[in-house]
């Protein structure tokens, strides 16, 4: 069974609006179902991905949208809530469960997730920029990376935020030089290194091939992979070096879609802090490991032109379903200012909690 | 692909422990570890089901036992949650994305789930009581259930109760007019009506047909089903008389099965409250509509011999892992106190939300 993504929306990441996290899902839905051709009594699967505390959040949203779907349940996995559902929705079409599956992450900003309290290794530097800024500082020991290398990913990523109307900085151009003399946070981060939690919602549908032949484009699911190594930094991290759990899921999705690195010709990477974007070159295997920051200055992949987590705002449980959104829109050719020509395939890869968990997708047209 | 489920644990139902919901669980899965034919490495899928608010949890939970699984979340769907989560395993079996998927089910009394706040069509009525009440109320006037009726399933099932160690009111004996006139609730639900808040962690593993050789005797699953009708009392409740997510998943569950509700030896109900007991012999198929009451007196299939919900008492994210190793344990012989002799077929039946959201699984030896 053959497994294919056909329709997305993403509603535009703010702050502080009055809107309640079943409004914001809700509009999300309500747009994606007026922009596809499967009706809503076809969807027989809804999963909603957030880190929000109200309960039965997916049955909530099922009612005010108007769908009664054979199976309903909502999913958190803190950052990679998003990819887990996917993942989710995947497999519940592969087993052929289900045959339209749509998957809705949403957020606000005062959902749980920042801080995971349960961590105690981390002492009092329990904060996700603390765990962020000593991968930094082993990088920058290690293989010579820099502030300018950092500020440069920064940089592109608010650069291309500002042709995405979705993005939170859509409208706010920086310099090179403003990112770089940014307030420091945790050294050697500085602020604009760090991605910014906001509101938004993000769904995308999932349908067997049967439906999917209804599309023009139908953008297949040709590799999905996940990997746990546990919740806390202190004892899953052997090595600050790379993220263990992006080497093993990437490894598999690759094997899975019997390609390799060298032929992802975009690719959407968990940005929550700019090191994680270097790092996440070498884990996925865009390059050799310590040759990351080599990648910014002559790139073999075109990385975040969503603008990622740092243009982009991250709501948390949405973030993972947007990363999706994009590479989908930009393998059909629907991504407007953004689209990028004679693409074939791209990679997502999503992460949480320091690397604990990542999940990688691959994706072609 | 076949999927079975092998091995199960549950600890006991407790009330105000200091333990936390991590330590618990963990509890559970590592009696479930130290007796079965998987090894931890071998375990790929982690799901964890609660209405707990803590974040991460299931890759918390994993790190405390030491697993490190290729699929790993923790799902909320309120009361049916449980089963919602094993559903989402079996399709990881099914799809062959994992092979052996461990289902936890963990809850403190502190979870919130006890009230839908979100549902303001109940007014100040907005406790799940309160829709049991209009329940039985109109099982009563339309059919002519009564008192008695009520107070025969909670009589039935605590005195089960006294014969599972793990469940909360195993030490306690009730007489038949104790509950008959015990204080009123919510007209005409009185205490022993109603199941009672408690904490708990129940464990279950899943695996493929491959997997499942090593053991004598894997319980298989051969139909489970879910439908999903909303999320609010008023609006998807066109009649009184039934629960309609209950008829839908049921009707698929035996069409997947090739079997009939007759073809049912044993069952587990969801009996949140007496009167949705009776509701489930009619709307999963044991009796026709109104004779709920006739088959208490004359029943063809043993039900809740677990204790169910009002015995055992309701942990909410645990409940539905709980009442399928009920069904696996007496399908494998190894009920001990409880065993019933010459079983073949068992029924889990689960809801949450005043019957919005329904999950049947039909299993066999």
């Amino acid at each position: 069974m053959k497994v294919a993504i056909t329709s997305s929306n993403t509603q535009k990441f703010l702050k502080h609006t009055d809107f309640t996290q079943v409004e914001i899902a809700s509009k999300s839905v309500v747009s994606l179902l007026s922009n596809t051709k499967i009706e809503k009594y076809e969807i027989d699967g809804l999963i909603v991905s957030s880190n929000s505390v109200e309960p039965y959040l997916s049955n909530i949203i099922a009612e005010m949208v108007g769908l009664a779907p054979k199976f309903s349940t909502k999913v958190e996995n803190l950052c990679n809530s998003g990819t887990s559902a996917i993942l989710l929705a995947y497999s519940l079409i592969y087993s052929r469960i289900c045959k339209a599956v749509l998957v809705i992450g949403v957020e606000k900003q005062n959902s749980p997730g920042n801080k995971l309290v349960w961590d105690i290794t981390r002492g009092l530097f329990d904060m996700p920029v603390h765990w962020a800024s000593l991968f930094a500082s082993n990088h920058f020991r290690k293989y010579g990376t820099n502030m300018e290398d950092l500020a440069a990913i920064s940089f592109k990523n608010h650069k291309y935020a500002n042709n995405n109307p979705n993005a939170f900085f859509f409208d706010r151009t920086f310099t090179f030089s403003e990112i770089l003399n940014a307030e420091l946070i945790s050294r050697p981060l500085k602020k604009y290194d760090c991605c910014y939690p906001c509101e938004g919602a993000s769904s995308i549908l999932l349908v067997s091939e049967e439906l999917a032949n209804r599309f023009e484009v139908p953008i297949w699911i040709k590799g999905i992979s996940q990997n746990n190594q546990g919740a806390s930094f202190a004892s899953i991290t052997d090595s600050l070096d790379g993220i263990l759990s992006t080497r093993i899921a990437a490894k598999e999705a690759f094997r899975q879609a019997d390609l390799r690195p060298s032929d992802i010709d975009i690719a959407e990477l968990h940005d929550a802090f700019t090191i994680l974007e270097i790092m996440a070159y070498e884990d996925v295997g865009f390059v050799n490991k310590g040759n990351g920051r080599d990648f910014i200055r002559d790139p073999s992949v075109i990385t975040n032109i969503r603008g990622g987590l740092i243009g982009c705002g991250h709501p948390i449980g949405a973030t993972g379903i947007d990363q999706t959104n994009e590479i989908t829109l930009q393998l059909q050719g629907l991504a407007k200012e953004r689209q990028v020509d004679g693409l074939s395939t791209g990679l997502v890869h999503n992460m949480a909690a320091a690397g604990t968990s990542t999940t990688i997708i691959i994706l072609q047209n």
